[in-house]
């Protein structure tokens, strides 16, 4: 009796009892079978994630029983061994949050609405997570960095300054556990002991990639791991791409750091677009390719250039907050010179002392206006005057 | 008699004769007045510029003479030695030009719309020319790369290929003439025997800075060096200030290679802005400070960012021409594929063969659903088949 069957739905019984529960609201029997749906349909898969959200996930899982996605998913619900993926859960300390939980971030919401056109969409069926962290409180001051796995010196140091100064303004750091940038910005959060979630493309308990294992031993211990996909699960091509729409649609905005035209985090980067998002990339070299795609969203207009962590804190905080100070560089005490000063005053030597008659001819005013500017460039201690004559001070 | 007083307004007489001429079409007299003029005002000096441009330079001149600019234009005035500066010009082989000659650039006209609250503003009176080229044939497939003194090594390869690149494609290089980016740009359009214009805030005979002194004598050679001052006249700030809006106003667009957020580049971006000119600016490091003004210039929505020369080359031409093709990196042969085809695709393993019903169940798909897809997959060149089973073909 370890197959999950269609019977659970109607009346959920010893099973469901044992499916990790941490104060949650949505009926057992509910949260039984988005935990159910999680393990037999794939991450993001659009036609059973249209019923889930429009009649509910009990409908959703009796439409796959029924066979109404096709009889692959209908033997898929029929093999589904709960039991066992309870125990790996167990094992991992994996919990399974649903919509109505107090740890679940809202915000996944909006990926109902995403207008983009993609390949796996909707909101996740449950969220299994893996960490001491509460995931809704994490989400909510996020921002996710993402970017390719080749990546260069130049934008792995950026991704790990732009983290670690994130978490330090109290911000969760999102991204995706993969190597380079996504490895980057995890570590750059953990170095200054700042929260951070991975969210992968395979169960939590699945380290992949094997060279991060430590990495996930980290975040598992200080933030949180986080999958829709059961424990277990291995990655595929498919599921990097449903991933992707979790990281743009937890944070409250999206950075790329470095991708090359041909990258996944484009793929993000749409999502997160497509959830309302902002979206913000961070430029580099003309000539390095890992450089290729931020350029051309920043280019099109769908990226917001960025440089700093004070830049991104403007565009993800509510709107006034975290204005950033209008930028012109030192300013100069002859910025705010009207044309006719700033001539005089161009005409007045630093090196030896000249009447006011010289400075008028040179400057091309008369000479009544030339000692009335002379006079204010004086208060203005731009220039100094004695019985020789008149020279500029040397600061110029 | 070497003074040019007013007179010479209502009588051109031999001295205006003497005034190189290149087969204008212009009033003798207008040439004369229009070339005392841009001998005693400064460049850009908006109100005598204001008068010249509605009610002629005659007009302008006449009031400049009676002290309606101030006592020190018309002392100024009134001490010229047209001989002189004729002389300095015929030295230097110096060409005076005017609105309405040939070499006129029109485009310059536009510089009487702008906009922008600028210091030094207007349409030039003439233009001091020395070179063998014809400044409106060079002007009208012409952009302008622009950028700080002190450039990184980055910076002044970016400029020294864009230039080069953008002169094989019959575009000419307009810049300053200064250290740093301008000297890259007007030495990469020389690298291939390509026409570069020089703009001066000061005299087309004075060369400055000296160091460039040879890189002036090329471009005397191969294009032009070109100056709204009169021969001999020596760049002040005012002078560099005036000058900016010529070299924004010559060219099509104007291209911000580096320049820090204090940099006189970002003025000559203000005026390619006020101009209607398409601004644009080349992306590098965040670290980089010589890259703070064209970030900030991108984000802002003022400049468009370029890492190319083809993508300049599509903002500068005619609308429809020049197109780059769409971005989007090499294509994998399973890109187009729907949903339901590439999760079986990926549920194809490419070191073994399998049936088709363990395809159908890993993908969750039926069993003629994975039937039909795996054809169509074959038929792609994705899968093979064989009496064992089906195999992804390696390329994947």
């Amino acid at each position: 009796m370890s197959a999950f069957d269609g019977r659970v739905v109607r009346d959920p019984t010893v099973k469901t009892e044992r499916i990790p529960d941490d104060g949650c609201s949505a009926p057992t029997s509910e949260r039984a079978v988005r935990l159910a749906l999680s393990c037999v349909v794939e991450g993001g898969e659009p036609a059973v994630s249209e019923v889930a959200t429009a009649s509910g996930p009990v409908a959703a899982w009796d439409q796959v029983v029924a066979g109404r996605f096709g009889d692959g998913l209908a033997e898929r619900a029929s093999h589904l061994d709960l039991d066992r993926v309870l125990e790996r859960a167990a094992r991992s300390r994996a919990r399974f949050v649903v919509p109505g939980d107090q740890e679940w971030p809202e915000r996944l919401g909006d990926l109902r609405f995403c207008d983009e056109v993609q390949r796996r969409g909707g909101v996740p069926f449950g969220l299994w997570l893996r960490g001491p962290a509460h995931l809704a409180q994490l989400a909510e001051r996020s921002v996710a960095i993402v970017g390719s796995r080749a990546a260069t010196p130049y934008g792995t140091a950026v991704a790990t300054d732009l983290a670690a100064e994130l978490a330090e303004h109290g911000f969760t750091v999102i991204s995706g556990g993969a190597y380079g940038i996504d490895t980057a910005a995890h570590q750059g959060a953990l170095a200054v002991t700042g929260p951070t979630v991975a969210v992968l493309a395979n169960g939590v308990d699945v380290g992949y990639p094997q060279g991060n294992a430590k990495l996930f031993d980290w975040v598992a211990e200080h933030g949180l791991i986080v999958s829709e996909l059961a424990p277990g699960t291995h990655p595929s091509r498919v599921r990097f791409l449903a991933r992707n729409r979790l990281i743009a649609a937890l944070g409250l905005g999206t950075v790329v750091v470095e991708a090359a035209l041909r990258s996944g985090a484009r793929n993000t980067a749409s999502w997160a677009l497509g959830c309302g998002r902002v979206l913000m990339a961070v430029p580099g070299s003309v000539e390095s390719a890992m450089s290729g795609a931020t350029h051309l969203m920043i280019r099109n207009g769908q990226a917001v250039l960025v440089t700093s962590v004070a830049e991104v804190l403007e565009l993800v905080s509510e709107s006034g907050q975290q204005l950033i100070p209008f930028q012109q560089g030192p300013t100069r005490a002859t910025d705010d010179l009207d044309p006719v000063r700033l001539a005089v005053y161009e005409a007045v030597p630093a090196r030896r002392r000249v009447g006011a008659g010289e400075i008028a001819l040179a400057a091309g005013v008369s000479m009544p206006t030339a000692l009335a500017q002379l006079s204010a460039l004086e208060v203005a201690g731009l220039v100094v005057v004695d019985e020789v004559g008149w020279r500029a001070v040397v600061s110029r």
